[in-house]
């Protein structure tokens, strides 16, 4: 049968409907019916489907291992915090989830309580200190929390290119009684690249294009679901307009400003810095 | 506000709904409910999620002047030749418009009646004769032809690389009466590029990945419709299940072999030859 403008979709899911397995099937059929629904919908003109053609090129295109712009995509697109929240329905009292973002590194060293994972990077000393527990309060020993954040230009080691040393991110384990203490940087608010193609599209509308001050953390431990989340400082700028939507009010928390004296590290400071609580909670598998 | 899975959205459509004009906004918000209601119905997993990133990530990678890997994957689903439909309704008297493939080259050169654009190229000759006329029947003289094809192993000019002189591909131009007459080699059906992305989803489902035989057209003329067509051969292999959905009823014409002898070009062949005969019908604009 040839293809005319009413059958087409019904010729194409019955095509991709004979894929090899019935969940590749129902994601292919799924594809189609909703690309051809879109273009439908909004009357597609030729133009149009040449410059979307054009844009998906470049995007994969200036992709490379310092940079992920098909993720970013997704992100800006709330694809991604869709995604999230759809696999990790946790309980009320656990720690929600977030978007784990382009840029994760596996394998950052294993450091000991209140290690300084800024080590000689400029910023103000940031502590984050609290417990890992169960969600019906039973503190985890032995968690690690693997723990990534941006420097004060926004950047992040993979954005930076190879390095001898991990460069703002570590894994930390918790002690007998779940507590962690993490010795860092102050994080700040920062743009997205706006140099490739989403920021193409950003810049054609009002979306504001800065993620609110975070830090990174993915917590994992046997017998628990595998957490990715952020924590973020109350009342940062950009708090209410995430571009990526990643902000959860159960993940905002006070960073508290100190003169100096002690820390919570147990050493003592002679100059400013910031630190903040945080209870991870994690949820029985 | 932040972001739930029950209001992100509406808070997604909300924010690219502020694009610079109506037509982007309406764009953005149509692909973002889309895209979402996608994910949102296959209940899309984060490793289905991340596939799909890495997927879409190498189809730009593997593109380049010479492969066109996103406009293949908008062909196979059916999405190219559904836009070409919506975009051209035509009245039923005029030649229909087929996808226009990601093979054609501009500023092919101009040649005179019966000129063989195959000139050193292995094939069986081949001639395609007729007329282009309005839908009234008037013989549109000065009409340009812009004609390509695929060659015996049905690679293009593009595929090829960077070439001196044209090569299966040139522009003729109607007579007085409207008639021309294209000298080339026989046209074959072949199969899509196999070896990137679009290949490996499609060598997971029963799906051929060939095309039948044709030729390419584009007819341009003032006062009419640009027409971006093919001629496929009446009873080729794959004509019932051309893999781009590019066949039309009314685009098939037979293929008639000859002993050899008087050519339609005026000359007289000593070897076997084929002929098309094919009227082009222009919509007026």
């Amino acid at each position: 049968m040839f293809a005319t403008e009413d059958n087409i979709t019904d010729l194409a899911v019955r095509r991709w409907g004979t894929a090899d397995t019935p969940r590749l099937a129902e994601l292919m059929t799924g594809l189609v019916q909703h690309l051809h629904d879109f273009a439908r919908e909004v009357r597609l003109t030729e133009d149009e489907w040449m410059a979307a053609m054009q844009w998906l090129t470049r995007t994969g295109q200036i992709s490379d291992e310092k940079r992920e712009e098909f993720i970013l995509a997704s992100d800006v697109l709330g694809l991604s915090m869709l995604v999230v929240q759809m696999n990790h329905h946790f309980q009320d009292a656990a720690t929600p989830a977030t978007v784990l973002g382009p840029f994760h590194i596996d394998g950052s060293p294993s450091v000991p309580y209140g290690h300084d994972m800024s080590d000689g990077i400029e910023g103000v000393p940031f502590f984050v200190t609290g417990q890992v527990t169960s969600v019906d309060g039973t503190p985890i020993s032995g968690a690690v929390l693997d723990v990534w954040q941006a420097d004060a230009d926004g950047l992040y080691e993979s954005q930076i290119g190879e390095l001898d040393e991990a460069r703002l991110r570590a894994k930390y384990v918790t002690g007998e009684d779940g507590t962690f203490c993490v010795r860092s940087i102050v994080p700040l608010g920062y743009s997205i690249p706006m140099d490739g193609t989403v920021g193409d599209l950003i810049s054609r509308t009002d979306i504001g294009h800065f993620r609110p001050a975070h830090i990174h953390f993915l917590l994992e431990e046997d017998g628990y679901e595998r957490l990715v989340t952020h924590i973020f400082e109350e009342g940062t700028r950009y708090i209410e307009s995430d571009v990526v939507f990643g902000t959860k009010e159960a993940l905002i928390t006070p960073f508290t400003a100190h003169e100096g004296g002690p820390a919570p590290d147990g050493t003592s400071l002679d100059r400013p810095f910031v630190t903040a609580e945080f209870d991870f909670v994690l949820q029985p598998s």
